[in-house]
């Protein structure tokens, strides 16, 4: 079966000179990919015959007028750019043109063009960011939300447990992936009121035989590896994903690049070999209708390209489909009952 | 002057292996301190013989007969362990026999006997966890609360940037040190309830010149030495500070100790040697009556000694008295008025 991604071209900090030799190496690794490229039809077109690709029949170039910066607040991703290579590539999942999109563009207008044109999930109240981090065991930990969503109810985190295993379930082909509610301490009596009525939540769950819940973690269990899966409110994943590479933006004179950048220039250094770092490029934008995947806007073309195989596998292995059964299973009424905490007792 | 400063010596992974040599070398280093040297009584006696230094008269030893282990509940080291060394080194700062207490006892342990002991100060609803983070210029960060407070108002971040402003001004003589907020991104229209109303109170205060408010900062900005305070709740920065040694510890093969050793590790790599990253031990435990010290658990003796360090310092810079004052000047109403969000519009 074929698989179809479309590319907004134009995102990031570097645009085609990063996303389109991204897309021409994919396609030599995966002989089931076509890739859809959007953006300013002769600024793609030149790129591409700069690489000796412009015949290739698995690369198509959609047109887009606009470009969304990445400073564009999001109204006017929104509102003023309705041609944008974001829009046009979003807009393509939608028709059924792809089967997933990626971007490195801002994130603030892909959630807001996604969200808006995508529309959300049934039982979904509001979409959260996914991103994969290394860590000791050298399997990747899911976190989520990574700053889609600031002031979070019970019933928020709830769904993004839910959507954090199937997303992981699906892409890393692990039954019952492990869920850590991230706290200020292991013991139950820890923590603030929403995470507290959040692990009644899943513990439910847990007793139901429907998610596998740890308990709660710490900030250090994130790249200890404790559990699969790491949920929090985007307030707290924002912080602590900045904090954490602003560590590393402090040794840039030692180690050029972001985050993962430093951790491979450790790794090197170090004895622990067990990843590539630049394959952790890829957020998903989860609890759409739709594949939507972000790559760090510094990305280069290699990591790019790690992106680009994440929307693949994530549209080969029908996480989408996933997705919408097990939400439904797993929480039939929690969007129609906002004040879902009322399930604690039971 | 002499400055009298009791030291918790069984506190923290060592106990006095670390604590009694600590000591020893920072008498060496400054001629006006005196210690007071807390625990049982053959074993520091003991240990002091061992670096022939039991007859410093420099040096006294004050009994206790309990020790707090580092996984003692609270309830254990409050109400079942009166004579332990933690809590005998606090009340020597609360009968005057010391002007500054440090441990490296456990934290939550060591907050709840001093409040007990100390109480809090007067227009000081809760007090705070402030510690230091290197940062790009080589300069500290200090950032607080680190997690003696996870649900918080708009009043407690008011008191918080408040503290963290008096002790960076006190500590590291700098008049009106910049004050951050912790946020998802700088605009005005992001973040939670919490940060736009605390956001609120410390423009008001920097309107009336009371305070250097910059604004919001972002995790990052933690480690580029944005502002010279960073504000924000119990929680995140908990889990911020936790994740950020997370990382450390993940490359602990490589570099083996606590982030402030991997920060060592790299600085002596990359061209950043501007800071000696043992010396940020030391963490303020803000807004009681009376200065209390908390020392990394793991430290060595090198690192315990900037723990004293940072003790003596606030104790020689009347940190206390300075506290007292500018707290009543700055918020004599917040305390009186939980509600202090009132304020907002003023």
């Amino acid at each position: 079966m074929t698989i179809k991604i479309s590319i907004d071209c134009m995102g990031g900090d570097h645009g085609p000179s990063v996303t389109i030799p991204a897309a021409i190496s994919f396609l030599k690794q995966e002989p089931e990919a076509e890739l859809v490229l959007v953006g300013i039809e002769e600024v793609l077109r030149a790129e591409l015959k700069k690489h000796h690709a412009d015949s290739n029949p698995r690369l198509s170039v959609l047109a887009a007028s606009e470009v969304v910066a990445m400073d564009d607040p999001v109204e006017v991703a929104l509102r003023r750019k309705k041609d944008s290579s974001m829009r046009v590539a979003i807009d393509a999942v939608k028709d059924g043109r792809a089967h997933a999109c990626v971007s490195a563009g801002n994130t603030g207008a892909l959630m807001a063009v996604s969200r808006y044109v995508l529309k959300t999930l049934a039982n979904v109240d509001r979409p959260a960011i996914c991103t994969m981090m290394p860590n000791e065991k050298g399997t990747p930990t899911y976190m989520l939300d990574l700053g889609a969503n600031v002031d979070c109810e019970p019933h928020h985190l709830h769904q993004f447990a839910i959507m954090g295993s199937v997303l992981f379930s699906a892409m890393e082909g692990v039954k019952r992936p492990t869920i850590g509610l991230l706290n200020v301490g292991t013991e139950e009596i820890k923590g603030t009121e929403l995470v507290k009525a959040t692990a009644s939540l899943l513990r439910a769950d847990h007793e139901r035989g429907l998610l596998n819940f740890y308990g709660y973690v710490e900030g250090n269990d994130i790249f200890k590896g404790t559990t699969n899966v790491v949920v929090c409110d985007g307030f707290v994943g924002n912080v602590t994903l900045k904090a954490v590479e602003g560590v590393a933006h402090f040794f840039k004179s030692a180690f050029k690049e972001n985050l993962l950048s430093m951790l491979g220039g450790l790794l090197a250094y170090g004895s622990l070999k067990k990843l590539n770092p630049k394959s952790y490029n890829g957020a998903s934008l989860l609890g759409l209708k739709g594949l939507v995947f972000k790559s760090h806007g510094g990305a280069d073309a290699f990591s790019f390209e790690w992106a680009i195989r994440r929307a693949f596998d994530a549209a080969k292995y029908n996480v989408q489909e996933q997705l919408s059964a097990l939400i439904a299973e797993l929480m039939p009424h929690d969007s129609e009952v906002p004040g879902s905490t009322i399930k604690q007792g039971g």
